[in-house]
């Protein structure tokens, strides 16, 4: 499955970098592929692992501290075929390039 | 936690109230308190309930024969206090009277 | 349109009903018909008048203070036929029904 | 403002990169800057500008015949300071590299 995944600290103030970097460490130990963006962190797996690794931010940032919690959450599955985030890119790409 | 989840299937035509009533069926099978609105349903459980009955609902529709499905989820937790569905909702209310 | 709207103001504690109240009154100020559910507000209206209001509430928050917002939008638009929200959850709950 | 956009065509089949395309060349011509990532593309620039060229997207895709389409939009502004999209991951990577 592909997942698009954005956590929304708050009551922490208004820097939330600190635990972004924490979800990115938590990604990078379950063996996920991962890509963060400006607004969020492209994950690349099977659902369980993804799921599960999602659950430890939350459960880290309350850990750390932090008193309430909002994510979203974008996934997708197909079963007409297997698709990697890299063939998403590079399906747009190539299109937006042969024109 | 509280959750809002969206799911969208693709590549079945633009009717798609079908499978909503499924997903739906899968979360009052589950045990977990649901309220349907125009763009989703908020759904009030444990993590691991939530999480497991967010899963049936992919199998269940590829089941079906949908071939790509996208969803998009909304989730808060918060350590400082317990808050149902109904207090989120009677908060704003409560406030929107008094004024 | 049919829209579900939901506001996270960041840098101001954990409580943030007094916020969302402010933006239900801007979408009822705006003529805009609605329904709070316990994590969005569905938003029904002309896509214009919608998005007004969504600045709106962002200019208002700020107004009062917020440093930072981070809000997330589902919205969907067609073209095959006329829906409204109550139309959308009318179609889900009688093929629960006729169950 | 910063906005993460994600388009789903419905009604169209499983396959949506050439819609997708349609989107990124909106976004350029509309001078706004763009990152596409697996699940959706970062933008960056002034409130009216984002949602004009975001409503052109819907236009263009039902003109092109598809018939139902939903979106998901996060959108984020601060008033505390200026921080474009680089800066967002750059605070995140930086941190990372130091640990």
């Amino acid at each position: 499955m592909i997942a698009d995944f954005c956590i929304v600290p708050i009551g922490v103030g208004v820097s939330v970098s600190k635990y972004i970097v924490e979800c990115e460490k938590i990604f990078t130990e379950a063996g996920l592929k991962t890509n963060l963006h400006a607004y969020g962190t492209n994950i690349e797996g099977e659902w369980d692992e993804v799921f599960a690794a999602i659950k430890r931010c939350h459960e880290k940032l309350h850990e750390m501290g932090v008193p309430r919690i909002s994510s979203t959450l974008r996934f997708g599955t197909r079963t007409d075929r297997q698709q990697s985030m890299d063939d998403k890119i590079r399906s747009v790409q190539e299109k937006l390039k042969s024109e």
